[in-house]
């Protein structure tokens, strides 16, 4: 049986190990084949480690750090914090190839940046692109990058996305023959900026690929596409809206109204329905979302949400291996290696 | 008493005359110094109108045409399609000076390529933007622009749509320092594109304009800022994305659930609750919001959704004859004037 090493950032997030750590030991009961790497305060992970069992303990390596990455802080001074954090550790051990893949729950440019320092990007790949699953109305789920990491994006570069996610779909969703789908402000092949129009003609072309042409941010959710390729920014101002809609149903059940008994039968039911919702569209904000892959990298790198609980941690956990176990940078890099030829 | 001549596409919309002459009706009724040319099929319009009472009739100057654009089609066809149709003789209308402003419900597109071809820029303007007033959480407007006129923009076009923006608020909200935000993916000043770092940069050194700095698309409707400036992609993106969830919300409404007693129960408070809600992120939807103005141009021309209902379509006249009595194109045309100099 293979070993699979996953090199964790303990410390991120904005619970730590408290989260991190009942994640990890939780991961390890399901998956029999998962080692680990850790990395953060000895001091606050010892006393949950110790009450691991022994047969999990042994599973892992812990390495003490006491330096960590602020998650609030910008991007630059996170750079100048990551010197020796428990972020920048895990990912170095799996840049030098002690681990296969890492998680962290810490500040996302921080995580993005050093990854796109440290760890080689697949040859044919100029960019790595933040990926999700975003969940759908039906309960399925749709590809869905870029997702923040590149602002402004080249035809080049939106094709690589689209081969990217292409492959994620059929590997991750199992799906033969992806619907993929091209995010714009319009459907008709005339909207856009001249890269999205020049885009959407070159994969019309391929018969390889399952286009569908144009998707507008209103159907994010309605499950036209498997796999929505966009531009960091689109992407990103597109979930956030969503997400705003999310808070803005929140804040407005809070308006008090109506009389007492009223209220109280009405909260029952509005929290019911509302925290529903509010979970599907809070699965989907790039920020929170549990389980964030930088794809294109030759490694497995996965953003957790900050705030995430044991379980959703445990999740990204999950996300990582499936990942690793699907050899996902690798089937990127073969069909990428066939295109080229 | 100074007149006030409207151009009016009594064809533009899903209903046509049955929704756009009550809303003139209405309109000439609050507003005595009100006149209409109306541009239309005769045979559709004439039932309708020799019911108006005669001092109202003798308020409105008729032009049959039997050309109509087409709602749904593309941007060329419609233009194909212009010639004569009712919304581009009231365009024209305005253009040759015998109406002070237009509305129509017909074809966005064609509206905004008609307006931009027809009626002059005002000077030192490079681009129209198309602005709205969105709803905000707490009851308020916030002005947004650009909406969706302008793909790409550059640093200047986007410094004038802040100008153009800073004025409607003063004029149409009554503000006298309107707080301005730029739309952006993150309220760092590294974040977002070059063009807008740049112009958060430049906006941040005038103290005649109360910048706020950025602001993400999920704060859109939390009345952080009087202003959100954004290029046309951005603003589509957002907004689009937010009615999206609105429409989400009414799908998950839809799905039954629940004992008969109880869904019944949740169903009476849902539906009063979802009405408000969805409501209020229908009416910021770009397509469909009731009152978009190109600003930018030496005249009025105001959008009003193809789906809107008479009280709907009146609002959107009242959007038209406000910015005409503030002069708002003089308005902006002496602020650019002033600062150029």
């Amino acid at each position: 049986m293979n070993h699979l090493t996953l090199a964790l950032d303990v410390m991120g997030g904005d619970f730590g190990p408290r989260i991190t750590m009942p994640a990890i030991q939780k991961a390890l009961e399901s998956n029999p084949r998962l080692t680990f790497l850790l990395f953060g305060d000895q001091q606050q992970v010892d006393p949950i480690l110790k009450v691991f069992p022994e047969t999990l303990q042994s599973r892992i390596q812990f390495q003490h750090t006491d330096k960590t990455i602020d998650s609030e802080v910008p991007f630059s001074v996170a750079m100048r914090q990551s010197k020796n954090s428990s972020m920048r550790l895990a990912i170095e051990a799996v840049a030098n190839g002690q681990a296969e893949g890492c998680v962290s729950g810490g500040n996302t440019g921080a995580l993005l940046g050093l990854a796109k320092l440290l760890i080689a990007p697949l040859p044919n790949i100029d960019r790595p692109a933040l990926t999700s699953l975003i969940p759908t109305m039906n309960g399925k789920s749709t590809v869905m990058l870029d997702l923040g990491a590149n602002v402004e994006v080249n035809q080049k570069q939106l094709l690589q996305f689209a081969e990217m996610g292409n492959i994620f779909a059929q590997t991750i969703l199992g799906l033969v023959y992806p619907r993929l789908a091209l995010l714009n402000i319009g459907t008709e092949e005339s909207k856009g900026t001249q890269v999205l129009r020049d885009v959407n003609k070159i994969l019309h072309r391929r018969y390889d690929i399952n286009y569908r042409g144009f998707i507008e941010s209103d159907k994010l959710m309605n499950y036209l596409a498997d796999v929505i390729v966009c531009d960091g920014f689109s992407g990103n101002m597109a979930l956030k809206a969503l997400e705003g809609a999310a808070k803005n149903i929140i804040s407005l059940h809070k308006e008090k109204e109506g009389s007492p008994l009223c209220s109280l039968v009405k909260n029952f039911f509005m929290k019911a329905f509302l925290y529903r919702y509010y979970r599907k569209l809070q699965e989907i904000n790039p920020d929170r979302h549990n389980g964030a892959t930088l794809l294109g990298l030759s490694k497995v790198v996965v953003k957790s949400h900050g705030g995430a609980s044991a379980n959703a941690f445990f999740y990204a956990i999950e996300y990582a291996v499936q990942q690793i176990e699907h050899k996902i940078p690798e089937r990127i890099q073969q069909k990428l290696v066939s295109l080229a030829h």
